[in-house]
């Protein structure tokens, strides 16, 4: 792969994405994409006796759908590279731990989804095993739950807290992407899985973010906290990749919702680029704003794993969409240090989908 | 790179390591090793208002002096792959802000060491750019703090809880490792580096690990949660290398410490391999166990990092070993899991060093 500095990395080889799946909750079954997730659950504690176990599970779900619809199973997968929201990655630790497969934690809050796909394509791209196709193959999977999320980072759900303006509604969902080294002899076979449709996905370069930190100090302002960053990464991987905004068919972001989406049409504004006619962002489009009462829109690395999953992968997937770039957006927000006064660092990291 | 199944990985071109750099608190430094850390705070505040922002200012040390050590500047890293042991890798997020270096959040408990120089060599080795020899440098960063990390996993400070004696001492540490690819144009320059010796250290294969839980509900032994995975990421590289814990100038462990040390020894005993003989484990050799009442030993992010840069590397590069297999052990232990009931994943990942 060509490193093209501050984080861009152009896969000269790209990986390519095997089968994906979605699991969600009942709210998040009932929005704008209701019946496009692989999975719903009646109840939100999918008969569990925790919100953290109702978590993992979710992410189990997730994880075994996207094997079948690979084709593929657990000890094909040679590395998963798995992080979600709870204090030491509980959902992912608790689900992977039942599984035998080679498990890298990682934490990047609601930008987890692109940082393990971005990892995944790494460790596919760069690795081969002549004689054996197994091997090429390693999956990223991320969850977030609105219940166990709530209690963690702002006030016991039983207080019954007034939601902000700016608030945010942490998505119940899970996704799970498994992509293979581009070469690999999955290739052949894949063409028949279910999960493909006319055109491959593949991932063609990608940017690992910066922290940036714009001051925020309102646990209930996500979006604010991030914007600065979606703006950076996206910024910096147009600037490496030599494209303009105007080249992708969709620029996704992960869940600035109404707030974080403002700012960063602001911030390119600046620039004089007119992002609004091609932006989408996955907090605004899993739920009805108003309908479900979500305030400023959804988050959670649920969110934009789920609606990558669901909404943009399928439409990539059937040549809708033949050029896109996935930037998934996290608040690195510790209630620790935001009640030490400290202000809130944002990161996204962004992937170029393209059909082929 | 070559992936040989169950995690295990073989560099072709193997990464190399550039410099690395040990930033430790006061009691560290009146251990066995005292004076071979780069930086050793006076006390454990490092003069901050919050134990959370010392641990911060200590992965900063780390960072700027393995910078300073390999001759290279914050722009020179491509990516920088961190994370510790504080909800939300504060430790790590927070020292990172104040850098524009791309960042990776790992979470992988005590194994943040193992697990984020892994994706460093990955990245390393398999990134190129023509013409510019900048960019296939990255780094690995990591700390824990005694304090921040007792408050938030166990009791409060204040409360003066009695210690187990299967407890284990968190280290007030940090430590940054950064490697180049080998082919690098770094390599001429290196060559004049404080850090190198006569020998140059590759990094020519590492085991991904996978989560083992032996059922262990005790947040005070570590060490016992930790040793199933220790013996499972050995073992699996030793058999997909084929080599055998003999060729091993040196077996290193992160903080399995007096307990979890003599489980790992059980376990290859039924394998008839009596690893004593050439095994260290991190967590035995900070401290003092008995003069600085440690009970079974060091453990923490901070205490595999440290003792690698302050004792193991230095160890490695005048000559004095030429092999050796750093496993780093992370127990996955959550407060709200272990408060519902549930037992403590463990995990460990391994990375083979030689001189060269």
């Amino acid at each position: 792969m060509i490193n093209k500095g501050n984080g861009t990395i152009i896969f000269e080889n790209p990986a390519e994405i095997l089968s994906y799946a979605s699991a969600v909750g009942p709210k998040e079954n009932d929005g704008p994409l209701k019946g496009k997730f692989d999975f719903a659950a009646e109840d939100s504690t999918l008969g569990q006796d925790s919100w953290e176990k109702a978590e993992s599970l979710l992410q189990k779900n997730a994880l075994r759908i996207a094997l079948q619809k690979g084709g593929v199973s657990e000890s094909d997968i040679a590395v998963i590279f798995a992080g979600d929201l709870l204090n030491q990655c509980t959902g992912s630790s608790y689900s992977i731990r039942d599984t035998e497969i080679p498990f890298a934690g990682m934490y990047g809050a609601c930008s987890t989804m692109a940082e393990s796909l971005i990892m995944a394509s790494i460790f596919s791209h760069s690795s081969h095993s002549p004689g054996n196709s197994h091997n090429t193959i390693a999956a990223a999977l991320t969850s977030s739950h609105f219940c166990s999320a709530e209690r963690q980072f702002r006030t016991p759900l039983d207080y019954g807290g007034q939601r902000t303006p700016t608030a945010q509604w942490t998505a119940t969902a899970a996704g799970c992407v498994i992509v293979k080294n581009a070469d690999s002899e999955y290739s052949k076979s894949s063409e028949s899985s279910e999960s493909n449709g006319n055109f491959r996905v593949k991932i063609n370069s990608a940017t690992i973010g910066r922290i940036i930190d714009k001051g925020i100090r309102d646990a209930n302002n996500m979006g604010a906290a991030m914007a600065g960053a979606a703006y950076q990464t996206i910024s910096s991987h147009l600037f490496a990749t030599g494209t303009r905004a105007g080249d992708y068919d969709m620029i996704v972001t992960g869940d600035l919702g109404a707030v974080g989406s403002g700012i960063l049409y602001d911030l390119f504004q600046k620039d004089g680029i007119t992002l609004k006619s091609n932006h989408t962002d996955c907090g605004m489009i899993l739920f009805d704003l108003e309908k479900q009462e979500v305030n400023a829109g959804a988050s959670g690395c649920g969110c934009s794993a789920s609606v990558m999953c669901a909404e943009i992968l399928p439409r990539i997937t059937s040549g809708e969409l033949r050029n896109v770039l996935f930037t998934a957006t996290g608040a690195l927000m510790s209630p620790t240090m935001v009640q030490q006064g400290e202000s809130i660092p944002g990161i996204a990291h962004a992937l170029q989908l393209s059909a082929d």
